[in-house]
């Protein structure tokens, strides 16, 4: 029994440059964002620390959403057979990946939802009727399941994911074409601005599009082993549902038209890897000052005798800074296992309160992320917001150099093959993006294991020269990177 | 198309008094709460307002579980037919209603949760080593699954609702009982205090506990025809998970012991019936001031020449309500329309702007639930908040007064059988509670087609005389509803 508690209130024992992999197991279960030990393959326990992270990334998400015109709604879990069949090419990539429930006597088949399109497009053609109810834009949050037969690892790939996706309808393909690029801006101003989390939109190839959609335009964020993950992806969807379910409006001159629909899907538990395995250091989280379920943590420093005051004063600021997320904690622990704890849980701000602070009316504030402690007087914390934000920009900003200098610009396959073997991301002159380019892709595989990740969005990289796989003429630069 | 259109334009088109169960299914479509029309049996579509609905609710119940001291945490949608089969009393109970996924490769056998008791318990048993650990108090938002065979009604009866339930470990039976009374308190505090519903808290009789507790105490809610409605219910589960699990704790003794546990599970689905039903009227929806998405609907009304003036004018006014859920209808409807549209939709209060108000700089402000107008000056607009508590509590005073004329107290079995034909609920002395009272009950069941609802919690309603049906001894006074 002891044993079992020494161990698990050990902090990280491995190095995050050394072994990621490991740290990111280790960091995970240790400062309590999640548990494992359920033993359900692809399913996880997010414990209170994660949860309140999660949800307060779910409060910037919608509120944005929402600024921006969404309508919250709640769809089934479920989606009947004959509506997931219905568009072809989004039944061939889902069905190996659907969870399928027993089916109840003279009732039909029913899955587990792995995304929503075939229940939000026949709701459209029944909510819309002319062009003055669109554009439609609607949005869940909740969970969606995938039965993944691969390796599943906790908030990366798992059977169940937590994210928002939302389902837009529009009477013309530009309007709809508006809507991603302003998916993209919101993935900018959330993920980037507030969760400081860098990442390259880029529209992927033909042959790494959503099952179902006319282009995708997913979100990579690069990981501090050097393989890029895939965060919120923006799908045009052109018309194949709408064609699919028979969703018609009636345009301004009367005629009958297919709906152009979109769909964008932020996943806060995968988001959630980003802001852990980016921010995170040896001695465990380091948490945005926007999103930390708590952001400052008060430490009374105390002997028998001054206790009570010490307590008081930690009282009196508290309340002075109480619109943010502050907490003192008055356990019995010492004050070194308290530091412990919550720099592990990665806290952006601790304020230790003893005697001499009490005395000159002041704190000694430490900070997460740079480990350096000073001292703020009492009639100065009004400025404490202001270090969140400045602290925020500092992660954002290392954050924003790693992905720089981790980007190579390769002219050679040997570069390629080196970059990538050096954990770095290529970028490269490309052949094409459609079925032709396919060939080179799978070249490329093949010798380093990394994927052709897609083009920039809205900065105009023009190739020059020749695809360095197969020198035919290039159409495109493209991002070659591993992925998880 | 545009007979479509009229029909569902048109209001309600019955009466609530005459004809309540049309009428509530009339309202949850019309005044887009929700939409059947996907047909998957079971399950609905949350429409925009609902979900706002659902969302606010969510608000409240949230942050009074978080003020209590409960976690939130996100468990996962499946659970292992192996946790489910462990405690025998729980899965005779559920194994009836459960989904079951279709089993993978070489994977065990899933079930979508109906309750999660057997996903808290085991993680109980691994995060709770001492008494040093207890109070543990946890909760999650999220849909539970239930495969009801029988006929299913939206949002009272289906495959899939919305709710939170907590789950709750303690050293002794004494704290688990405190955390059952604290509960019915929280449900005091939201359900009637917030949302307007008084209910009657009852202990359950033996035979109608939740599955695998040690006893059950429902809140029961009067519907309009005179059937009641379980909301939410706390239960005491005792050391039966904690057996089942073999969860223990070591207490200040050394001793190892097995934890106590308790769950309490709100619907927000089912208490929205409640809320539409109880409050609602032949107009449509009335919502409480609280939970209402919009609580005040400006409506301008304006000629070409004086729009400007009027659209500035009501700018100012929302400007000066900003901290209310406030919205200005600017669409090209008649103002006429819009009023039709609000009110069925329940929003609290509607504000009219036309070139009187302007020039007197004041407003007519309508109240939903008598429909009054007043005026109101400009500076006197300060006062809405109040208005808005006086909105609620005269609901909240309306409906207490519909659930106590409707209780009626019964000395024969003739009054039994006549009260509950008139639609209201029997009061009357009982034999018991445990088995012994089952043969009782079956027959008031077989003769009226209610049910016994059990005891008053907390308020001492000494038994007199003799049982009414068997003429023994009388041990509990109890109450007796047909029920949803």
């Amino acid at each position: 029994m002891q044993k079992k508690e020494k161990e698990s209130n050990r902090g990280l024992t491995v190095n995050k440059e050394k072994n990621f992999s490991e740290w990111y197991s280790q960091i995970i279960e240790k400062t309590e964002i999640l548990d494992t030990r359920l033993g359900i393959k692809g399913f996880v326990v997010i414990r209170p620390w994660g949860t309140k992270l999660i949800e307060k990334m779910y409060e910037f998400y919608e509120e944005e959403l929402q600024k921006k015109g969404h309508e919250p709604t709640i769809m089934p879990s479920v989606i009947p057979e004959a509506n997931l069949k219905k568009e072809s090419g989004h039944i061939k990539g889902f069905t190996p990946e659907v969870f399928w429930l027993e089916k109840g006597k003279e009732e039909e088949k029913l899955a587990l939802r792995p995304t929503s399109e075939t229940l939000y497009t026949p709701m459209f053609k029944l909510w819309i009727r002319s062009h003055r109810d669109l554009p439609m834009k609607l949005y869940q949050r909740g969970s969606v399941f995938r039965y993944d037969t691969k390796a599943t690892r906790p908030l990366i790939r798992g059977r169940e994911f937590y994210w928002i996706e939302t389902h837009n309808a529009f009477a013309t393909k530009k309007e709809a074409e508006s809507q991603v690029q302003e998916d993209i801006q919101t993935t900018e101003n959330i993920m980037h601005q507030k969760f400081c989390i860098p990442f390259l939109p880029l529209k992927r190839p033909e042959w790494d599009k959503f099952a179902g959609a006319e282009y995708t335009i997913g979100s990579d964020v690069l990981m501090p082993d050097g393989k890029v993950i895939q965060q919120p992806s923006t799908h045009l969807m052109g018309q194949k549902f709408s064609k699919a379910f028979n969703a018609k409006f009636k345009n301004e001159k009367g005629q009958e038209k297919y709906l152009w629909t979109t769909a964008y899907g932020p996943a806060m538990s995968r988001i959630l890897v980003s802001i852990i395995s980016t921010h995170g250091d040896n001695r465990g989280l380091v948490l945005p000052f926007s999103i930390s379920p708590i952001q400052i943590i008060i430490i009374p420093i105390f002997t028998a005798k001054d206790k009570n005051k010490i307590l008081k004063y930690s009282q009196e600021i508290k309340e002075k800074l109480k619109d943010l997320r502050i907490k003192i904690d008055e356990t019995e622990k010492r004050p070194g296992e308290k530091y412990y704890k919550w720099e592990l849980k990665g806290v952006p701000f601790r304020l230790e309160i003893g005697k001499e602070e009490l005395n000159n009316k002041e704190l000694t504030i430490y900070i997460r992320d740079t480990h350096k402690k000073q001292k703020i007087k009492f009639n100065q914390l009004k400025n404490i917001p202001k270090l969140g934000k400045e602290f925020d920009n500092r992660l954002k900003k290392n954050a924003e150099n790693f992905l720089k200098k981790n980007i190579v610009i390769c002219k050679t396959k040997e570069q390629i093959k080196k970059t990538i073997k050096e954990r770095k991301i290529a970028k490269t002159n490309w052949c094409s993006l459609d079925k032709n380019g396919l060939k080179c892709a799978e070249y490329v595989e093949k010798v380093t294991n990394a994927e052709i990740r897609g083009t920039f969005v809205n900065k105009k990289e023009k190739p020059t020269g020749k695809c360095v796989i197969c020198n035919k003429p290039a159409t495109a630069v493209v991002y070659i990177a591993k992925s998880y």
